[in-house]
């Protein structure tokens, strides 16, 4: 069976993920597309990459990233860094002819991913931006009632993901709040994961309509080197602060280019929610409802139920559903996050081998920072502001 | 014990449950500020008034409004008739120095509100507006937590009023879909619930930025008198329809005095959502989340929990909790829309005996109608529309 | 229209709801089948009886209960007084020929029922125990579906009534407690709520199997007569106590008539759990799962949907569901305690003037005392008993 | 770093759950005990074999699970067949000095079970029984909670396990219907996981009292030789049927060496509840609860929370809780199937490399077998067994 080997750069949360998804995904999918093979692995000193290459099951390291994009036995290279560096990485990988897939969101702004697509466009190679929750099978399973009309017509969208790991004003100044690194807050770092569901599921948006706060305006500065996400905690006396520079919410209006209208909320600040990220959708012959904080389940309402028997079905996503051929054989034994990475992988290896395109590529990651900027730009100006046609102005 | 005679003008579906909360009020808040005694009911036929006094329990009955207005029995006018008629009844009730309680939303509009205003403050008698569901012992309990400052600051809330009684395109063309006789659609029907909530739990609105939704442009023409919510499908081949010019949805970001922000929503149109009145609120100490389907509960998260005893506690509402002394022994022995509107006749009553104010009044109810003008032209104008501080000008 | 006197002997918790109920059922469902009049209450001094009929709108009062049974003017006799007292009342009223309805339990054993079972059937008057929660209209939705054959044959039933009130120790030693006055403890308080579901919607029982606990063996002795469930608190250093002779917990197994099998749990000792009543029955084509705690709402499953939306539907009754025709307009408006004490009261109503059984009625409050004797034989015996075909010996 | 060799001997669905497990288990863990090395996989032919090496990234296979056993490279003996095979696997394993871990139900009878642990014993080989469930992290969140006294003495404790990929008559008879093969139905398949729970978080069970059915006699013989576990279905007009000769449901009354008493369901004819695991647990100072099907929350009552603030939490795991330090780094990033392999696996070599129990290990699975002959006696008897202190006789 062929097999496909990935150089992976970077070796911190996301690089767990998409390690065991490479490890897994034969396991699920087989015959697989093809077998994916952990060949090296970056990061940014000697230690911390052998450390990974150990840690992740690669084959070997490195700590030039460049190196590895230019070994010719690589055949996909998986960008799971920081912001700021996808676009130089991502570039450079296309121009080198290999597939590419980058974790979201895609750049710091529309401009820069415009240049990653170019670059990937150029070269032919296949691209990908992992947006990886839209392969929950719950909401691939709502993608499938709605492409077969069964809630018809779409009348609106309200979308959230809220979490709460950065509302403590003693959570670290991470990465994540400085814009040089991160380009935006709550809205590139989650908020743009519903904006992909709002894409995926309804349609292109227009127009949006935005506020945004910076809740908490300092931060400790953070000491050792790894992004806790605000686990760990460096309050104290002495501590050093400085500035966040980037949005803790946001809050938008959308219209879409169907007609529909909707919402999209996303706050890092809001005790008690952990991982929720929600979509409620009403279609003229019925409704959708996701959490992901329990994300074995849709929630589908059919408008011609029999009026004593009508109200939201508890679906739980299993053989029968979506990826169900390959998933666990009884629904509810369980989805993870390692089975959304575990799909995104499967769905990415077969658009590698069949040559087609995956969805969301790079084309998907830029309409993404398009409308990103748009948003923090109504927001700015308080008024609406039009993404004339948000789709793709890149050949 | 004191007894105070009403006189309700309307016997529909609010008649019935002002009704139930006049007889009950007394058995659940003992000893009552004063026995309400159900003097004498109003309709519009003599047939239909005679039905209610019979049905509703009350001693008289009457065709005119005005003869009961002016009967110096009457201590109390109860208006339950369709929106268009509130302004006249009230200011004539006003006028003959009877205390008020008015259906929601209180006028057509804010210039109609401000008069009613301006005639019970010249009258000086007491006023109230039926926003119940702000009494809902869960509702209640959030406002106290608010208040404790145990949830601290409050950053945002997000509302949302979802039924799906009109979504139908065959339910009946009522009053409530007519302009000139409701004002708005789901604005005005149930939306300004929603507004009622913000304002009682977080704080006064300042900016308003809307869109509002009209998805089903005409409907049948309703053939018998009563207005049946949508139940009554009157549809068929040669049914009459007729144009809707209100809207069935409306969405709207809103902007708080105190800093914080959030978005209200409200639609008759969305599938499997029955009385889907929800609030959620984040706070710098912890969150609340209420959905009134589950009205015994309230979700409180806390801030300062145990890390590894955090999350969103399910309060069911009690002898523990707000109006406990005088509901069901037990939590969750269940608290009914009745329950709500007997809480809003003790408190009425209250006010009345005590000479203090019930809250919400008539100032409460015209600042929602200058929010709810504001969100229609700021849905119109497709831009923020500043309430200039949404408070009274009316001395 | 058809009036009915009711003499109520008790003015305590339930007095209260009944009292509700007789003033609200004719707002609900009109043409009421006669209107109930409030004619008497009985307590037990002459302050409390006055003060009850002021309060629960009574038009006399009296102490002395034989009186009132014995006046030609009351049709109607309510029991609602301590379980220890129902036989004798109950006999009473039967010879003076007043229908009659009884709080549940309807004795302090089977040989007590049966008395009044035979005294009701001598008199030939109405009778009527009040389990008033299978008027729940969720639950009687889930008999509508049983009885349609839409979830098939029954396989399997598990109820539960949990409650926490009597959890803390220091809650007060309450009739409740006693064995002379309440018969049982959890079993009869709540237990048998569940017996009543189980046979109302599988069938009859044939065999039980028990396990009991008194997991409090001494509480301190209440200082004030009313029955405070456990919220008012009497620790303290000299506190005196006494023992609790009868059962916090009972655990039972069941088989049916139809060959389903079950278990039926009741406990007072269950932290956080308020009024947990519930039940889940396994059919051959579907599945129903029901919690008083959100009483508005029925989960059902249909085995024949499609395998992709297959689950748990959450359906809130309302118009088109049993008895909507008389509750509120819409669904989720919300189902109260007292809304299913104005249902027991229609159809108590209905049943007397329409000459029919109402149900559940002497007949089955005897036969669910003899299944209770039978899981309090089987828990002291340790093994199953039979109830020789639990119904009715007497003719 | 150290390198353990695993012989896993079956291919199928639990082969697959276990490499998920030693691939990813570095991945989490680390420095991990030491790493899984995948070294030979052994199926019942050639060509599945090879294609079970190839699909879950064995470096070797086998037909020969005798000969992988008395390979000296080999450390780890991992069973994941059919549970008639396991006592013979697994004595021969010990008898090469292999650690061992072995699916649930460890055997056939509590007879084999002790042949399997008196040779595990004889050898000092780690011998650990796959009830993975109780290493769910919001399980071993409720094991903490006791351990810390925090919901005080338990009283009670009722577990269910409900599925219903069997409630259709035309799912196939698979191994699992087969008493010769899976030594009993529902009962050893999904109830022995209760009764682990209710061993783990509870106590040693001393008595039960059960009840069981076989609601379908007879199912289509399976013609594929996978276990499809009931998702293919194999009706039609000429189907063969033969008998099944386990249990359908079995229910049962269980007590505890520590006072508490309880129940344990388990049937896989629930329509609509997929893997609902589930237990209950009420204590002196709170009460737990736990749902698989929802499986990254626990709820938790605590009795002395304010009165007007106490409910259950919903508290999701995460870093905060048992193994945070090794799973995602935000709470409902989400705990699939694979993670409570991983966890296990993680378990496993840490007992291993630093020679301590496993929990659980045989004396477990053989405890949890007693446990099961006594319910299918119980049962069969009509009354309590009991266990005689359902602990090992096994030195």
């Amino acid at each position: 069976m062929k097999k496909l080997n990935v150089g992976m750069i970077g070796g911190g949360f996301m690089g767990k993920a998409h390690s065991l998804a490479y490890a897994g995904m034969p396991m699920f999918f087989w015959p697989a597309p093809a077998i994916p093979h952990r060949h090296t692995v970056v990061d940014v000193t000697e230690e911390l990459a052998k450390d990974a290459a150990a840690r992740l099951g690669f084959d070997n390291y490195s700590t030039d990233w460049r190196e590895v994009i230019n070994n010719p036995e690589i055949d996909i290279i998986d960008i799971v860094t920081p912001n700021n560096t996808h676009a130089e990485i991502a570039i450079a990988a296309a121009k080198a002819g290999k597939h590419i897939i980058c974790e979201k969101p895609l750049a710091l702004g529309a401009e820069q991913a415009k240049e990653m697509l170019e670059a990937v466009k150029a070269s032919g190679v296949k691209h990908a931006v992992a947006f990886n929750y839209r392969r929950t099978p719950a909401v691939a399973l709502a993608k499938k009632y709605i492409e077969e009309g069964r809630i018809g017509k779409i009348l609106s969208f309200r979308g959230t993901y809220l979490q709460d790991w950065s509302a403590d004003p003693n959570s670290p100044l991470s990465w994540r709040f400085q814009k040089k690194i991160a380009g935006s807050g709550a809205l590139g770092d989650i908020g743009t994961h519903v904006v992909d569901f709002a894409r995926y599921l309804v349609g292109e948006i227009t127009d949006v309509n935005a506020m945004t706060k910076t809740w908490i305006s300092e931060r400790p500065v953070q000491t050792g080197g790894i992004d806790k996400l605000g686990t760990v905690k460096n309050g104290g006396e002495d501590v050093v602060k400085a500035s966040v520079d980037v949005d803790d919410e946001v809050i938008t209006m959308v219209k879409f280019e169907n007609g529909a209208m909707g919402t999209i909320e996303a706050t890092r600040n809001a005790w008690g929610r952990n991982n929720f990220l929600t979509f409620e959708i009403h279609g003229e012959k019925g409704s959708l409802a996701f959490n992901y904080e329990r994300r074995d389940e849709l929630q589908v309402c059919f408008a011609d139920d029999p009026s004593d028997a009508k109200g939201f079905r508890t679906v739980y996503t299993g053989p029968a559903t979506p990826y169900g051929e390959g998933l666990w054989p009884i629904p509810a034994l369980g989805i993870g996050y390692g089975e959304t990475k575990i799909i995104e992988t499967y769905d990415l290896f077969k658009a590698i081998t069949e040559d087609t395109e995956f969805s969301p590529n790079f084309e998907d990651g830029y309409v993404i920072e398009k409308i990103a900027d748009a948003i923090l730009e109504s927001a700015e100006k308080g008024q609406w502001v039009n993404l004339e046609k948000a789709t793709v102005d890149v050949k």
